[in-house]
């Protein structure tokens, strides 16, 4: 099985980097998700300290923005008992000194089958090398393509449920809702 | 089979949207990826115009920046042919008028066989409605989870290939070489 690796974070604190070197922004982002997910296992009623009350996320369809709101949101989840594979992590430097991570893995909570997820933040800099993420969209992999694992469909049997829509309708607020017809795509 | 749905969008114009009210991030999205992925299966060649000369991506592991680099990235990877499948489509926005996008699905290139993908995007304001791509990460979701979608492994064998490594090792400049060592894992 996986071993443990995690970080003596305290969910009091803020996410702060060792050092900041303008080249390394794997090893930041490294230390940003290690950090981040072992709060999230450790102790989840802690983990909207990593946000501010100008961050967004994205959970389950629902766009939740500000920090209160995300504490709510997280707590409203049931995290506890969660186990994280990273399998898949990159990074990139964006504007205003902020990095864009993604992130691909596998989650369990509460001893449920793992499920492959995908994530990705835009951690922003509001001291020299102190971040909070600004942006964070979570996405379960099965509830994408509509499978789990061990259930995969064929490709043929997949594409042949995409609907045509027109991309100015059924637009929410930031995120769209998970039925057949909104599904856009091309051939 | 799919439905077709394209964008007029010409190669040789940048990225403009048509609207932009703040509420509608996903609207922007929408009609970004509809225009960036019509671009790609009909002029891959043209695709670096949504990139500027402070753009950065990631492709197969290799961060590439700069539009030049990125043209010549492009042109290296052979995309005729494509067909692009759109299953999942995030938005949220972020700092300096800029919108953090992540999209999933599935893409054909050359007649091959559909690999599943995720990407995410910041789109950067450049001027009143107009972006440019300012980050991309782009993904195969094989290639992470080492399996083909009729080629699945089960949630234990997969995981037990997991390693323990040191956050501050093995950490390239902007992207994770592929391989087991190079696996984060938490537990």
């Amino acid at each position: 099985m996986v071993s443990v690796i995690e970080s003596n974070a305290s969910p009091d604190s803020a996410f702060t980097v060792v050092r900041m070197e303008p080249s390394d922004i794997l090893s930041l982002a490294g230390q940003f998700v290690v950090q981040y997910y072992t709060v999230m296992k450790k102790c989840p009623s802690g983990i909207h300290r990593f946000y501010k009350d100008d961050s967004s996320m994205i959970r389950e369809d629902t766009p939740v923005c500000g920090q209160r709101m995300i504490h709510e949101k997280i707590m409203s989840m049931n995290l506890q008992d969660s186990q994280i594979a990273i399998l898949k992590l990159d990074a990139l430097r964006a504007n205003g000194n902020s990095v864009l991570i993604h992130v691909a893995g596998e989650i369990s909570i509460a001893n449920e089958e793992f499920r492959r997820f995908t994530q990705c933040f835009i951690l922003r800099e509001q001291a020299p090398c102190d971040f909070y993420v600004l942006n964070d969209i979570f996405r379960y992999q099965d509830y994408v393509y509509g499978d789990l694992k061990n259930n995969v469909e064929t490709n043929d049997d997949h594409l042949a449920k995409v609907n045509e829509y027109s991309p100015s309708e059924n637009v929410s607020h930031c995120s769209m809702p998970h039925s057949a017809r909104d599904v856009r795509s091309y051939s």
